[in-house]
């Protein structure tokens, strides 16, 4: 089923995210980029699922919206954002990682 | 009606999450500490909710997705996603403060 | 069709919301001040649309859940958490931005 290919593959990510936050804030910035990077693969999983459906949708067909399919968009949407900030807060923690050495 | 108990806990923890983060950007990070207890609290309330929703439905019944379901869930993921980042940011001020002590 | 509106600003908010921290990375506050503006008032826009849904329902309309309506909705909501993130870490940048001044 496809919502939950999707919660899978966003729950694979956002766990990701969370170790390349962890890296970060040791300032290890090359393995969160490296971690950031496997995120965004899952995430291109995941996102791939939601736009073909997206697209069926769009051709036509008859798309049945059930619970599970609001958790997996809403799983998927909230590991983007989370996905984003992370990116920001490696621009942060490089600041700071800066200050810290001087 | 479940969607109004998730709104409900979900629109308490956000006021409090942002709360938290008033207590660490002024280096309050016990007070801060406790904001975002506060906060898990009353987002495991709205959790559960959902959860049992998502169970009822895994066992089969039918459940009829209406707006102010699909506006709960949303309430409820975006929320607790700010408080992850939350938990992050007070990693990022007690950086900022200890540098800001030397 | 409302979901494709609330997308579109959405949208727009999302990518000002961008443009504002990277302002505030490079230490333009009043440019990323401008742009969260900016970024609000696009967002007040989808919001309008998405609670003129809500209360049409609370009137008793029956209103036909979609995917691209769960989609506009995740769109609008991340978006919203995006933007109260970024104005959180403003403040950091401040901070860091008076830390390197130092």
């Amino acid at each position: 089923m496809v919502a939950f290919n999707i919660i899978m593959h966003s729950g694979n990510a956002r766990a990701i995210v969370h170790e390349a936050m962890d890296a970060m804030r040791e300032g290890n910035f090359e393995e969160a980029d490296a971690k950031l990077q496997e995120a965004e693969d899952a995430l291109v999983e995941a996102h791939k699922s939601q736009t073909d459906l997206l697209q069926e949708f769009a051709r036509g067909t008859d798309i049945l919206i059930q619970i599970i399919m609001v958790h997996a968009q809403d799983h998927l949407m909230t590991t983007m954002t989370l996905k984003e900030i992370a990116l920001e807060l490696k621009e942060v923690y490089k600041k700071i990682n800066a200050l810290e050495a001087k």
